[in-house]
């Protein structure tokens, strides 16, 4: 029997639509068919995802429908035009017309690469997300940023395409294994370190509930990130601005995900060591007590995140990386920083003097503790 | 020294962008600034526009630019993922950042993939239209369509993705070989037809000098094509009704450029073709007098167009292709057809049977005129 609990709105005009947060929502045919676009549907799952859910959306879809499953691999490594180019060809096959409805069941990548082909496929069809992993509840299915990644960066290629909706089955966390759990995690840390001092606060009590996957504190926690996202996204849909402060953390991330090779570090685990980083240069200008750091460490360690860079990626690497990032505009590379806790704010004038300081000493750390 | 004759605007909100009509506006470095969105430029051209042009354009964007030139082969079968992939390629490699502005500098082709990449890198970056074929002119560069081809259909995989300005240079066309020149006029006639009895009566008046490049034709004839473009797409930017009836000619022609081969046949050519089978089957529903087939028929073979469907081409493969376009809604297969010479309607119950007289008729034509 599904169960609503939370229902929020991300306002962007012709655009906007509803994310159903609640129990057993996979099943909920009702809620899924008031968002289909005609009587033809993909499903984009991958294999580790599939076998647990896909039948129970078919299932919920009900009788005289036209359905595709479409199944990639598992990982980051596999979010690529390849698997753009696979969807289409296969939506090509089966005749699927532009009334078709994509729904996308699973983590980060599968919404990324599914939305993504949403927005090309005969130049744009319907979308719902149904993300059953922390971090695409949290943050990916909602927003509209869809993708893939190239060889030479991360994200690089694709599109803003909003879904009809986005359906967060809480108990879909169940069969999460640890790691992607504390992956989503990072996510949720993020923003009370942007935003909410005050969730960030409850964050700092409320780990051992989440990390034990008590359903309230999962069901606050999602619901607190995902209205905190819907707002920032509401006042800025395109990342013209302020849309900015949700990539703390990220450009270090990205670095180390490319540097690493996709699908190596998960991406959590890349923002949680990044967010680290942002928060330390915070403190070296003065912007943050120092104090501030061994309460994140502890935070980042109690969700079993990494808290340094990995072996071998030496300042060159990360500057060369950063330098290829989406945040650069006109040669300036751009990075998100806080002015405070629950404070973020975008600077262009990081300088490489500062950087390589900051990544000089990450990389000595790491030393440290090998 | 360049000369601006129209300026017409297509009214879409915040994405709304001017059409200049003149001569020489390719050296135009001033009205090419307007529309930058940085220091940053990628002009992407194929290999035969790009010796004539390219300089030109590089030449008036002047000093302190950062320039990437991406230079295509040319022809209808490189509207392909892989050269979309060679573009993003080339961008990234080059660290091209968000505030690259891309300018397309050819036909239709340039234009198609150049948007569509324009649409996806970073998930967004500026982008404007020269276009420099009649067809390019008058149809594809203006409304925001961007896609590449799949060997399965025509157009599959895009999005809608306006430019921030299109230039339109009448004298680019003096280096247009004729068949260019025929294809484009196709697309002209079809203004016409869809929508201004006076201006297809204009057209057949006007042909010979437009086929020998009257300079004052040639801005007549794109401006009132333009006009009508820009009507349409203001009121139906995506399509979602009146925006089909530009496609008149388009279901049957990409259906004889799908089984041909994409570049054996020019779009335009296959639109042509397209147009007359589909007044055919307006006569035939009595919706339009017998007698405007041959004044159609004598305006294309006016225009060197051709008006037999291609040798080989059965029935059952335009049906067989007709059934994938993008113009097929839950299983039906929606035509644009005509009520009158100037008045199109978009009609979802061709049967089966209805089509296969109007094509086992076509294939009879085309034998006997071999």
């Amino acid at each position: 029997m599904s169960v609503i609990m939370h229902t929020l709105h991300v306002d962007l005009g012709e655009r906007s639509y509803p994310v159903y947060i609640g129990r057993d929502l996979l099943a909920d045919g009702e809620v899924l068919a008031r968002h289909l676009g005609g009587s033809e549907v993909a499903i984009v799952s991958n294999e580790t995802v599939a076998p647990l859910y896909v039948a129970k959306v078919r299932g919920a879809l009900g009788e005289g429908r036209r359905v595709t499953e479409i199944v990639l691999p598992d990982g980051e490594q596999y979010k690529t035009l390849h698997s753009l180019e696979h969807i289409l060809e296969r939506l090509l096959q089966e005749r699927h017309s532009r009334s078709t409805t994509i729904i996308a069941v699973g983590g980060g990548v599968v919404g990324d690469v599914a939305g993504f082909a949403a927005a090309c496929y005969q130049r744009g069809v319907g979308f719902i997300q149904v993300p059953t992993t922390l971090l695409a509840q949290v943050d990916s299915s909602v927003g509209g940023k869809t993708a893939v990644n190239h060889p030479l960066g991360k994200n690089m290629i694709g599109a803003f395409y909003q879904p009809r909706a986005v359906l967060i089955d809480i108990d879909s966390l169940h069969t999460l294994p640890a790691r992607e759990l504390s992956a989503g995690l990072a996510e949720v840390i993020k923003y009370g370190l942007i935003c909410d001092p005050a969730f960030y606060a409850w964050l700092q009590e409320a780990m051992p509930r989440l990390l034990a996957r008590e359903e309230s504190a999962l069901a606050e926690a999602i619901e607190r990130s995902c209205s905190l996202k819907a707002a920032v996204v509401a006042a800025d849909e395109r990342e013209g601005g302020l849309r900015a402060i949700l990539n703390l953390g990220h450009t270090f991330g990205h670095a180390i995900e490319t540097a690493q090779g996709y699908g190596a570090w998960l991406h959590g685990e890349a923002v949680a060591v990044g967010m680290l980083l942002a928060l330390r240069l915070s403190v070296a200008r003065g912007w943050v007590d120092a104090a501030e750091i061994p309460v994140l460490e502890a935070l980042l360690r109690q969700a079993q995140l990494p808290l340094e860079i990995p072996a071998g990626m030496t300042p060159e690497v990360f500057l060369d990386l950063m330098g290829r990032d989406k945040k650069v505009v006109d040669g300036c590379l751009r990075l998100v920083l806080l002015r405070g806790i629950g404070e973020a704010c975008v600077v262009a004038d990081a300088t490489t003097a500062e950087l390589d300081t900051l990544l000089q000493d990450a990389v000595a750390r790491a030393k440290s503790r090998c």
